[in-house]
């Protein structure tokens, strides 16, 4: 991280723009150190997000009633993993250090798994489902506005690993067998999005640059108010949808 | 999923393959069924080996004392767990299903893991690394008698992700800084071989398709009880380098 320059220096031009590489080698928004720890920042809370996201699959799967179930959720932890090795390279590439990165977000993220302990394998399911689901809508939403590498990687790192089809198969079957189960689950989405909303508030609260990520810089559109309120509809809209696929009321 | 199955395309047959075929289009040993069926339920127990060991390592990784250890951890199993697409693509090419050829092994090796699970960190350390290492050592050595594709697939599945060097050096330094956690150690050290020698007994005392590989066929070398013990003194003498390795008297 370049010392010569700090916080407020004006940042780079668009990537479109000519060449304006910044005194590290970094060209476009990349070229603002600021910016590229609020990037490694962000990458960090993905990079703990995915790891979390991995112990629990992993977890989830010793309580697979069988072992083709056992094996579909045995592979979608190990794809988890696999999207922290890209994270942890450009957490590199960009100066930081990506155990560094993660430990600020630990303890929301502890705290969010803390409180949705799934019970038994079909909470599992959909915590994997619908938990995933909405932090990989909130991912690309702040993708959405940050430079070409960053945003791709950011969507690859969110690619569904296999939950969809297979979470929504499994979780209609056992309503359909038994339609209390579906009550039941219906109450544990929401209290996802309750627990997944009180932990982002926290972070939001704490991380600065995170959050000045949202507001842009002198050369990328950022969001106002209005704009995160209309982004928070989407979320909730994406999260109802989610629940329908599965037979649940949001 | 996986490789084309069925009996009219074995994978891996190269185009020019010799004259010598079996009337499913396999050449070798593998124009045997039975010796077929034997690699399958092979392939099937190191699978479910495989499986579980993701398990237990992402377990393991949970109880991480640092981030840093954790990402070793976590990458740990998730390469275990890559191997098991290569087994599964194999046993499909064979014609057997991959949770058919991993069931009957079930018990045995959950029954494994039940009696030793670890209560800490370092206990999941020293398991990960003799444990897997002692299963290693088994089936490479049954792998030797085997038709090329089956041992390069078995020594493939069996290589080493990361544990040893990993695993040496945490456990050292635990024991430098409190030398009888190295007595502890040691003691687990050959309950977990005591618990492997028990369930592999087990197994082969119920899979007769399994223990007939050992003893070898018409055009294959087998071993002989002698050959069995010389076999069994090799695994006990790697086990104690692991040992020695770690510090610990075996």
């Amino acid at each position: 991280m370049g010392a010569s320059t700090g916080p407020d220096a004006p940042a780079g031009r668009p990537e479109d723009a000519p060449p304006d590489v910044g005194t590290d080698g970094w060209s476009g928004p990349l070229a603002d150190p600021a910016y590229r720890v609020a990037v490694v920042d962000l990458l960090g809370v993905i990079a703990y997000g995915e790891l979390s996201a991995f112990e629990r699959l992993a977890e989830d799967a010793t309580m697979a009633p069988t072992l083709d179930d056992k094996l579909a959720m045995a592979g979608m932890a190990a794809a988890e993993f696999g999207h922290v090795a890209a994270l942890r390279d450009r957490i590199e590439a960009l100066g930081g250090d990506v155990t560094q990165a993660m430990a600020p977000f630990q303890r929301a993220i502890d705290g969010f798994h803390d409180h949705t302990a799934p019970t038994d394998w079909y909470e599992g399911l959909v915590k994997a489902y619908v938990g995933d689901g909405l932090a990989a809508d909130f991912y690309r939403e702040i993708a959405a506005t940050l430079d070409a590498e960053t945003r791709e990687l950011v969507v690859a790192a969110m690619a569904d690993v296999g939950h969809a089809d297979f979470v929504v198969d499994r979780v209609r079957a056992a309503i359909a067998a038994d339609p209390r189960v579906g009550g039941r689950l219906a109450l544990w989405g929401r209290r996802l999005m309750g627990e997944a909303l009180t932990q982002a508030q926290r972070v939001a609260a704490e991380r600065d640059a995170l959050t000045a990520l949202l507001a842009g810089g002198v050369d990328r559109p950022g969001m106002d108010l209005a704009a995160i309120g209309r982004m928070f509809n989407r979320l909730t809209e994406r999260h109802a949808a989610r629940m329908a696929a599965l037979g649940l009321d949001a």
